[in-house]
């Protein structure tokens, strides 16, 4: 799916929810453990539970890897699983010299058919456009992030603005509001009425939502623009919503409690 | 192998070099694709003919995931095969919020084993220290890279100094000498002897030689320090030397070479 056809699919379902499949072996209900591949198994049942409510899911490619091939092999069932009805994303945070990052790009582009990979800005121009140079794939740069770390660099200021800041208006010139998102944590809404100036067009991906504490309602109003523009990830409070047999149901539930909230302010 | 350990290596086999597995499966002669594992088999004879005149192997893992789970389990195969004489680095530039960041410490420094890993550093403290918590292992945090695109933030001024300089100066604070290191490339020369007085002791990580450009003899002059203090990585001039069956002696002639002229720097 590409970005212009997420905003259809959002305004029929009145839902810009991004599920994150940052499905930690240690955190899934206990009951999965003696399946083959309890966190495919895991994942499936989170995928079916809430694939009315959300529009997109989002594998941190972290909670995967950290599990060697088999890892791997959960995350390859996974993105398979999910219908195309919804807007994939690889949160791998990637990037280095050009010649690498191309085959980063192949990697989640190719091999595995992701819709969207996020990428880190600090090496720069050859570092991000490899993976923009994929027809119909978007590339989800960092901007400003949800973590506490983002004042050690992103919020210094370099001149008359700050880094984050820079970074956004330099990428931009590198992509295209069809092929082209940003990272914008939604701990950091007293940015956003800024960062809407800097970006009127792009869509932003909006994690920090629950677990991490920023505000769905602060993020919607001061951050949406005609098109959307915003697809907001929620990961832990979500797939962890429960820790028994039943834990799908209650995902579905905490899902379609997001989807309501975010129906009355589209 | 841990940081204290490489010293003594490199004094005894007068040399610096860590030969750099970018092992594209595009790039590697053509009669090693009827191998069950090509990829696999081009590092094991890399690695036997470079052994002598190396002390590190970096793999990159980019050009393992492109291929998939194949190409994870070719990663698997090389790591688990580099004796534990040679430091071994993954050169993954990880970097993500504290806990995804402490997952891909877990992938990295416990299900693979590998001594060191890169990490990007625009996200700040928290997606660093996770990996610094790891005793006796080592983090590469990006500094100042080979590549062009280093000059569009890396270069940036912020107040009195660079953002390169200022990421240097902010996360020597979190670690120590001995399980942290910085990437400088060897195409930023003209750095080097501001960098060196900013870090006098830490390591650096040397991309950049070879293909790319970076002269061997300026960096060791400029950036040596008593405790040597430089490992310089040469990845596609090796590996890539030649590509016929002999593919492996010319690997090995060339990282000789190096060895040689790193050893009349010592």
């Amino acid at each position: 799916m590409t970005i212009q056809e997420l905003t259809p699919q959002i305004r029929q379902k009145k839902s810009y929810l991004c599920v994150g499949l940052d499905s930690d072996i240690d955190k899934i209900p206990k009951h999965l453990l003696s399946e083959a591949d309890p966190v495919f198994e895991f994942n499936k049942q989170i995928i079916d539970a809430t694939l009315d409510f959300s529009v997109s899911y989002k594998i941190n490619t972290a909670f995967y890897e950290s599990r060697g091939l088999k890892g791997w092999e959960s995350l390859e069932k996974t993105i398979r699983y999910i219908p195309n009805t919804h807007f994939t994303i690889a949160d791998a945070k990637r990037g280095d010299i050009g010649n690498t990052s191309s085959q980063y790009a192949k990697a989640f582009f190719e091999e595995l058919n992701f819709d969207a990979v996020t990428v880190a800005p600090y090496m720069g121009a050859d570092s991000v456009k490899p993976f923009l140079e994929y027809q119909n794939k978007c590339t989800i740069v960092l901007g400003l992030t949800s973590n506490t770390g983002a004042k050690d660099f992103e919020l210094l200021q370099t001149g008359n603005e700050r880094l984050y800041e820079k970074v956004l208006r330099t990428v931009v010139e590198w992509g295209n509001p069809n092929n082209l998102m940003f990272v914008i944590g939604a701990t950091q809404a007293e940015e956003f009425t800024n960062i809407r100036r800097i970006l009127p067009d792009h869509y932003f991906l909006v994690p920090g939502v629950g677990f991490q504490g920023g505000s769905l309602k602060d993020i919607s109003e001061k951050a949406m623009n005609g098109n959307v523009g915003i697809l907001v990830n929620v990961s832990r409070a979500i797939i962890f919503a429960g820790e028994t047999e039943n834990f799908a149901a209650e995902a579905s539930a905490i899902a379609q409690q997001y989807q309501q909230e975010m129906s009355s302010y589209l």
